[in-house]
């Protein structure tokens, strides 16, 4: 059989599926950081098609076709058949991974990038401000704003800003104008800069001033790369791609596995399938969503109301959360590093149709190193996770002898984190245990939200 | 028309096709540096299969299984329509690029890297030894050497070592061993350090000392990246499917164009479409090779007999050369900076199969932000400079108001090269003229060859 199981252009989605169609229960709502009242996303910064496909119940919502012509220069993704690592492993698993890495921007982020800049564009909005912290999803944006003519302003974390010039370099080739974060561009800044001139930033302080930036300009909207429902929504062009691809392969997956930092990825992935969980067609399907031990939130945080953001300004959500205050330990997947989780992902978790597991960075970088080495390429450190808990399944299906099909999301490559690798191969690479007492000190500022 | 025009696994070539078999004229022998008579590549360096794909005169060499199951991880690649580059240069011209960057790798590199590792393993051989500049080589070697279990010890000029870390990282991510050459490794870079102990090293030291690490054990061959006959060879995998594409599309091309540094990516694109300019099928089709106006090996260099290297230990070809002492300025396509050129190329273009074009770097930047900005791939700066002479070619079609089909080589992408990207942008990129002076001094070191 082949290596890997591809689409035509022409198999491609035409609509991304909205599991709000299909839930038991209805998604909670959103409330005002203010009033505590149900509310949309802030209209002054999301674009009307956007914050209405946040709360839709449409089961399919069409995809314009300007967007689908730039999903075609990376889209659809493949589909591998990993026969290297299988036999490595020496187990009876058939191992799938759907890979994302193949998009310019390296990951999967530039499927709604493309859709968001869109929208905005389509709604007379000139500009684009976001935060980054890696610049994983700073450098898709730039590109997504490119193909449609959109200014971007991207406030990068300082430290990322200084530590990672290549993300930056990506963004300004695609046209976009990155700042470090904390900046002179914002009063946020500014006054963050004049207490304290050498502060190296957070992600809290960059999206404070990106949104800072979005309130004050007329011309100006901000963009979310994760977490949020209408994100979520248009991953989902992957797994629908890949339900197209493990039927021609007729290796319907019995676990699908995926990394979540705020979930976008895994979520494309696995929405279209665990429809087919809800739907009781396929009841034992197993859907496994992993994320460091250093940053548990769906493992080990509560079920609760939180604030999106770190600075308490974005809409609550009843999610898993480790509380907004909380900042996790420096682990290399950045993208793993956020207190909350896509509210989908946790409303799934909690009626029962998804699990969740933690793992640590070393095993974690030990597992793409097999990866690579049988593979070939090099996976980024968040999907690394993915990884370790595909790699363990595989050995149980070895002792037990069960001939499962393992479908993994692989989110994106490394080129732009070597240095996590290094680090690994030096010995130098550290590791972190839940940091139960600095998540017991965050929960205690959760808002307070009427029952 | 899709924007990918994708092939099956089962449409890969089978066979690589080997221009020998129908030049109108033989190639050239090589002749051995000491006695000047023709002469096999040395026995003790490379495997006797590719020592016999040297010199072969078969159309078709078959590709072994092994390798053609490796190839899956990333063959065939697209060929793509450069739908949105067409519309921003607003031309009549159909513009087609073949994509080598979707490998592990990075770049077509692997395609003879994989080959040579399986060649060598098959031959008893258990570690190679190379040398790599920028490190492009290098990596694709330690990938090929894992995927079948050899060693790799990779000589990376020191400054490049220092300067580029990620593309070392990248190396020993796959298992290779790299260290910064001159190194304390061997006699010659034991002598060069005792000389001089900060010696920041060049490709030529770092190739005598891969020599004598090969020539020194029996377990140890040596491998070459670009020039000679065989690796050219295995590149024509590219070439091979591209004309499927192009036939798919109903679109040969009326001009072929690629960068060449040693060239074994673009001819690995042309030669399959030579033969029909040879055989007289196709008389008007042109073939453009694209140099940098720094090292303009074809366009400036006499056809001549001189070394393949720069100390002189290897084969004397017959070949456009600007003197294998001479030594570029230091132009950002490290790919592009070799005195010499495949004799392969050189001995078409003297039959006038080909032809040749030197542009400047700074320009070549330009064209490859408008290529990355509406077709979202960073190129390396080696394809950049075929871009260049490309979005040239498409400006000519639309004064003229032909519909000419234009095929590009896109031998990589340029995620490891995003500092010359930022001192374009930055405006600090420096240009360099073409050194005549110093190309005059260096053609007066020519080996003296016996009519």
């Amino acid at each position: 059989m082949d290596t890997k199981i591809t689409l035509t252009e022409k198999e491609m989605p035409t609509a991304w599926y909205n599991i709000q169609a299909d839930l038991p229960e209805p998604m909670p709502p959103l409330l005002h950081p203010g009033t505590k009242e149900p509310t949309r996303l802030p209209p002054p910064l999301f674009a009307d098609e956007l914050n209405t496909q946040e709360f839709s119940t449409e089961r399919y919502i069409d995809i314009p076709e300007e967007i689908q012509e730039i999903y075609k220069l990376w889209r659809p993704t493949p589909l591998y058949r990993a026969y290297r690592l299988e036999k490595a492993l020496d187990t009876p698993a058939n191992i799938y991974y759907k890979y994302e890495g193949v998009s310019p921007a390296g990951s999967h982020k530039l499927n709604t990038a493309t859709a968001q800049a869109y929208y905005n564009k389509k709604e007379g909005i000139k500009r684009l401000a976001t935060e980054t912290g890696a610049g994983q999803w700073g450098s898709a944006l730039a590109l997504g704003c490119q193909f449609f003519g959109l200014e971007l302003k991207v406030y990068m974390v300082k430290i990322s800003y200084e530590q990672k010039p290549y993300r930056r370099i990506m963004m300004e080739t695609w046209g976009a104008n990155c700042v470090a974060s904390p900046s002179e561009d914002t009063e946020i800044g500014r006054k963050i800069l004049k207490e304290d001139p050498e502060c190296t930033g957070s992600l809290g302080m960059a999206i404070s001033e990106a949104i800072e930036d979005a309130f004050s300009r007329d011309d100006t909207h901000y963009a979310l790369g994760s977490v949020v429902n209408h994100v979520l929504l248009h991953q989902t062009v992957i797994g629908q791609e890949a339900m197209k691809q493990v039927e021609k392969a007729d290796a319907y997956p019995d676990i699908i596995i995926g990394c979540i930092g705020g979930g976008s990825n895994f979520a494309g992935v696995y929405l279209p399938f665990v429809k087919d969980k809800i739907s009781g067609k396929k009841p034992n399907l197993q859907i496994i969503n992993v994320e460091p031990e250093a940053c548990p939130t769906v493992t080990k945080g509560p079920y609760t109301w939180d604030y999106g953001d770190v600075a308490g300004m974005a809409p609550i959500c009843l999610m898993n959360t480790l509380g907004h205050t909380f900042v996790p330990p420096p682990v290399h997947a950045g993208g793993l590093r956020y207190h909350g989780m896509a509210p989908i992902i946790c409303h799934l978790h909690k009626l029962g149709f998804v699990e969740a597991r933690a793992v640590y960075q070393i095993p974690t970088f030990e597992a793409a190193i097999q990866f690579a080495r049988t593979e070939g390429i090099i996976p980024a450190p968040e999907p690394a996770h993915a990884i370790k808990v595909m790699i363990d399944e595989a050995l149980k299906c070895k002792e037990s002898g069960e001939k499962k099909n393992i479908l993994l999301a692989l989110s994106g490559h490394g080129h732009f984190d070597l240095g996590s690798y290094e680090k690994y191969l030096s010995g130098e690479l550290e590791d972190y245990e839940y940091p139960k007492e600095k998540v017991e000190e965050a929960l205690k500022h959760l808002p307070q939200v009427p029952a």
